[in-house]
């Protein structure tokens, strides 16, 4: 990048804006829009300016070089893909809505690709015939399509994204173990050098199948996902992936089961408050349905159901909300007053681990009016399965070591996933074993979000006068402001074109009939770390360097000036 | 590029084949794919392998550094596109089925993007809003999409493609004029740096509306352009433009029109035998289906119609053949037989400006068997409108000088349009202008396929041995071949890792079990542009440097290989 022209502000493509657009909610989304990187083309779809651009392409730059550096070799495959692969491993129809497909001239069906688990496996299939073909890591950065309910938050979840994605190929499980590693450490390299607040969590595999997983999540107040700190010992994980431990209790004290007359108790807030009772004392029983079938979710009274982990667990059937009318064909279900005695033989009945044998609750007495206490798991009903399906809550036990947890809104920027054997087993990817057998082929497959990657740097080092880029990421070294006349301008463009001489990239704001004071609005908006001003000395040849995060600044020479910036 | 890791063969994902593709025609297809940097993934859908992604990267980088060097401003906008704007312009209808389409979740319309200019056009309309934010060039490298009715040729006429396509904007004619000079020089430069042979041609505008138009040909037999040159005079079009002048002559000496019987001679092969005279001196009279209505096309009975420009005029209505069932349909068209006096009365009549104004021919006397002969242009027939619809052939007088064209076949590899107001009126994009009025923008269009640009590179440094990169797009500066066991791999390993330490990009094949002369043919196949062989002499630490196009050898010492090589 560097010797790239001087970049004049005066012909720049890069419209900054007072105020935030309308349908703008998070920090990244509006400045990233104020400041002139990036504009809507439709929902979810955006087209990067070229300052966008500019920081998009260092993103892209710094992966590049550190996927380079693990021995991963890049390709590129289409976006346009066929439907056959898909079909085979079943996600055609897994994916569901989310999925972009479409036929072509001739009638065939066709996707845009949302990640390309499938094709790389083919490509492999092609390319591999022996064990000593591998490993091998492959990886693209390419342009991806998923048609997201609800496209938010700008560039954060759009439709159509930039992504890194890579796959590893391995003969063993320890070959993928060590492919694992080297993404980890690469991806520890890529988002230091992007200079990002990060956190590796424990993650849940999700649709993608496969064992170990974890995810990279950059701290954000914008962020989608929840994950929980350990402030004792060094756990991390995104809340859908953590788990209550099944622990057992003695019941033998617990009284028999009794029946108490609970009138117009329908909440668990009425019944606790009528009881004088803690909601953590009752047992409340979610009716849902999964593929249209009525599935009954057991969960403490003060613990909200994670209907994310619901749906992880029934996937790949569509789990939905009961409805007047599911109830209306059930008489046996007595909305308000359902409770787990029997109730696993008239639906299926899963409960949160919470729900331990041996516990003791106040639940319902599935009669209208009524409730039970002393009602034992174990003993008074039987649990279908233990699903950990609830919320997780600031201050809930650390798995690893008890302590309360924190809980932290992020941006999810890394994905590695273990993926084992699942698609070669779907397009039976096998290669030639050391001992002259076929063997089939374990794979990793590994994910950065690119574009989100620029959100989430805008979202974390911005402050109140706007964008404030790390080095590594800025759209140039130095936005040089003509602060005046022609006097200043022609300083301006002079010391410009020195420092690009001198290797540094340059935007100069040169506008003619733009205030000081706007250009010095535009500066900080704009966010590149260091703004050098020809202002009120340029007749001396005296300029003002300004860090663009500490506010600091010093007056200096033209030589000094660009001694400092190309230190 | 300079310090990527060294890339060794025994781990690279690219299987040469020793044989051809089956459904492979062309020499670029048949090499990429048997050298390993391509692979089919559905019908004109490529995947590019590592070695194929690097010679692309190398094609991008150049056409960057070109139009940055214009200043151009890069940005990048989405694939996938709203309907509205395309509507607006009727290209959404226009484009046919060439144009990919979809819905989204909620049933919105989407293309897939085949050139941006709706787009651009409301880009700018966003961000410009006075003559002072003009002129401004943007550009994007980024994958289109068209579904190509014969996707062919592998990379070189695919139906996702890599395209580097600009825009200019600008409130004057001059303007317009100095944008599009700076892109054809911009070209000129690019097509020179990546080592390609090409004319620039004139060309028709096709269906991007506008004015003046340009085309960068690049000669090759795979092409699927024909373009005529002149051997005398600095003529060059694409044939598709080249236009031949209505000359009236004076019929005065002409015969009147007279009737032979001409039995069994509905063709002009056996009229002319019949009659014994050159088929040029017959005139015969196509007819075509233009949305449904009949239209004759007359031209002279040597010549074949280009079904192309016929099209071209009445786009963008259909052309269709006319069928049995519609001359069943009009008896007053004798199928054979047909000529040209009172035609005009019945369907709409064309001819060729071949059919000047008193031109007398042989012709069809609209009765069965017969014939008529001094049919004259004008006297004894009117021609609705004259439009230039024939085939240019070999020999054809060039428009300039009058000198026998030669033709050729070459690659569109780039092309360059005035295009006028036609976005900016159909979008209105206004900018204020000078005198406090809105100005209507004016338009430039330009593209470079950089994927079909590698097709290009490959096709013309092709030889029998396999590919042969000019050094700017080779996936790498040298490829060193370890050929024997552990003295010369451990020699070209270390070489290797020398020249990598010098900033040369470096393939060594280290593959074990592989035979020299497999490597070396490999090697050729492969076509990185200088070969060093660790070989016999490995243990005296000599090595064997080859240019892969002249087949120069010399042997050198590792040093002066190194030397050599970073000159």
């Amino acid at each position: 990048m560097a010797n790239a022209p001087v970049q004049r502000m005066s012909q720049l493509m890069a419209k900054t804006l007072r105020d935030d657009p309308a349908d703008a909610e998070v920090l990244s989304h509006k400045l990233l829009v104020r400041a002139g990187y990036v504009r809507r083309t439709a929902a979810g779809v955006w087209t990067w300016l070229p300052l966008g651009k500019k920081v998009l392409a260092n993103v892209e730059r710094v992966v590049r070089e550190e996927m380079d550096a693990i021995g991963a070799q890049e390709v590129l495959l289409p976006a346009l893909l066929p439907k056959e692969p898909y079909e085979a491993t079943g996600r055609w129809d897994e994916y569901g809505p989310e999925l972009f497909r479409l036929k072509d001239r001739k009638g065939g069906d066709y996707l845009l690709g949302p990640t390309h688990e499938e094709i790389f496996t083919l490509i492999v299939k092609d390319q591999a015939s022996s064990y000593k073909d591998l490993p091998v890591i492959l990886y693209q950065i390419q342009t991806k399509f998923r048609d997201e309910a609800r496209p938010r938050a700008g560039i954060l979840r759009g439709r159509e994204f930039l992504m890194k994605d890579s796959y590893s190929f391995d003969t063993e499980d320890e070959g993928l173990a060590q492919s694992y590693a080297l993404h980890r450490q690469a991806y520890q390299k890529v988002f230091e050098r992007l200079g990002l607040d990060y956190r590796i969590c424990a993650a849940t595999a999700g649709a993608m199948g496969g064992s170990k997983s974890e995810e990279f999540l950059a701290p954000a107040g914008a962020g989608e996902d929840t994950f929980a700190d350990c402030p004792a010992c060094d756990f991390a994980a995104n809340t859908e992936a953590i788990t209550f431990e099944l622990k057992p209790v003695d019941a033998d004290g617990v009284p028999v089961l009794e029946e108490i007359p609970t009138p117009d108790t329908p909440t668990i807030e009425t019944l606790a408050a009528h009881l004088g009772v803690q909601a953590s004392a009752t047992l409340k029983n979610l009716l849902v349905k999964v593929d249209g079938e009525i599935v009954a979710v057991g969960v403490p009274g003060d613990r909200e159901v994670d209907m994310g982990k619901v749906e992880a667990h029934f996937a790949p059937a569509v789990v939905e909300m009961v409805t007047e009318a599911d109830f209306a064909g059930r008489p046996d279900l007595v909305r308000g007053y359902v409770g787990p005695q029997g109730l696993g033989e008239k639906v299926t009945y899963i409960a949160d681990p919470r729900v331990a044998p041996g516990t003791a609750w106040i639940t319902g007495a599935n009669k209208p009016g009524t409730h039970a206490r002393n009602v034992v798991a174990g003993r008074d009903f039987e649990v279908g399965e233990y699903v950990d399906v609830v919320v997780v809550q600031e201050g809930d036990p650390c798995p690893n070591c008890g302590t309360g947890l924190k809980l932290d809104r992020a941006i999810e920027i890394g994905h590695i996933f273990q993926l084992g054997r699942k698609y070669a087993d779907a397009l039976k990817l096998d290669v030639l074993g050391r001992h002259g057998k076929p063997v089939r082929v374990t794979m990793g497959s590994y994910g950065i979000g690119v574009s989100r990657a620029v959100a989430a740097l805008a979202e974390q080092s911005a402050d109140d006068k706007g964008l404030c880029w790390p080095a590594e990421v800025a759209p140039a070294d130095v936005h040089v402001v003509a602060a005046g006349k022609a006097l200043q301008t022609e300083l301006a463009l002079d010391v410009s074109e020195k420092l690009r001489a001198a290797g540094l990239r340059v935007l100069v704001d040169d506008r003619a009939g733009v205030s000081p004071g706007v250009k010095f609005t535009d500066s900080e908006l704009i966010g590149v770390p260091k703004i050098l001003v020809a202002g009120r000395r340029s007749a001396e040849g005296v300029l003002e360097l300004k860090d663009r995060r500490t506010g600091e600044r010093e007056e200096l020479t033209v030589d000094e000036a660009i001694a400092r910036l190309t230190l």
